[in-house]
């Protein structure tokens, strides 16, 4: 594909239909898992892990917690998007130990991971979670750019329960916690009512001011 | 530019060191800014603005407010994202406006943002911040590809105080708070350390987990 960045955008929408008879070929998925992974975070925390629900029954109780919302079982794979629940030592000391093993010992390494320890540890949980949701949403965008590049659909949905999500997916006992869900999937044209409907953005001119 | 977002998530790092003797053309600027205006929100919302400074002094007095980090006035444009501090009627029903505007009278519309607002309207301004900050980073992550695609590098920051880069820009009397600021500009190639690194990310096994 030779489209661009602003192609995919205007060619993506919150896609409300999906075709339950059309799955996403894995070698998509896949390019959109590589993107989700190279996506930047705070620090190179990644502090995020993502799960690739494709499991019918999954599925359908995780619609039931999400409104009823059809995408979530009429896509072929459900990406949720499930961040730390908080910062720990040993979680920071993993981040240390894979910079170190890729690019060798380095003294302000160490310092600066030592830092980010004595800022983050002592904050609530609630503080460090929110931080990770939002590095969460760094790479919810990059997917969703992803897929349009694939071609294919999907459909961002923070209206669902997250406590019965996480119960769903046993996400407690990782320390994790559900933060967005992503079906992927292929549009049904023909049912989507929001398909044919004009992309809606504000103007230049209300969303950015410049200081020259 | 036909390269993919794989190979511009490889090509991009968050730049330590900017030539600051290079400006980023303006329609580069331009088409970064459109990525950011074109980013999908929670319910089409876009809570959140953008101030571009180009001006020195301005610049001088955020790069003291962020740690003296030298790519804020070594680039040659600093994105500056600013959410919204609340939600409001005010602000939702401009919404509900433009929307109209574009797409006519809709029945349906009007009682999704009238929900909406039931939802939203009585939660703790932090709640709403916090959620309108996370769709700055939906917007974040989207920007940091556009860059790349733009051959135009990039530095996230979240080290930078707040409420000091409020007052610069005067954002409180505007109903808005910075999030994360984005410097554009040029990798200065023999003074930045990390450029020669290898980017570390967490293997697929890490990050992802799959239930079939």
């Amino acid at each position: 594909m030779t489209t661009t960045l602003i192609d995919q955008l205007n060619w993506r929408y919150a896609t409300k239909k999906m075709d339950a008879n059309k799955a996403v070929p894995q070698e998509k998925v896949d390019a959109i898992i590589e993107a989700i992974r190279l996506a930047p975070t705070s620090s190179g925390t990644q502090p995020f892990e993502l799960i690739v629900v494709t499991n019918p029954e999954k599925r359908a109780e995780i619609r039931a917690a999400a409104s009823d919302q059809a995408q979530v079982t009429d896509g072929s794979h459900l990406l949720v998007f499930a961040a730390w629940d908080n910062y720990t030592a040993d979680r920071i000391d993993e981040v240390v130990d894979l910079v170190t093993q890729e690019r060798g010992e380095l003294p302000m390494l160490n310092a600066y991971y030592e830092n980010l320890k004595s800022n983050y540890l002592p904050r609530d949980a609630s503080v460090n979670y929110e931080h990770a949701a939002r590095q969460a949403y760094i790479a919810l965008g990059i997917a969703m750019v992803a897929a349009a590049e694939q071609e294919v659909d999907s459909t961002p949905m923070e209206g669902f329960n997250p406590r019965k999500v996480d119960e769903i997916l046993d996400l407690k006992a990782r320390g994790l916690r559900s933060v967005v869900l992503l079906p992927l999937g292929y549009r049904d044209a023909s049912g989507d009512w929001l398909l044919p409907m004009k992309k809606v953005r504000k103007s230049v001119e209300t969303m950015v001011s410049t200081i020259d």
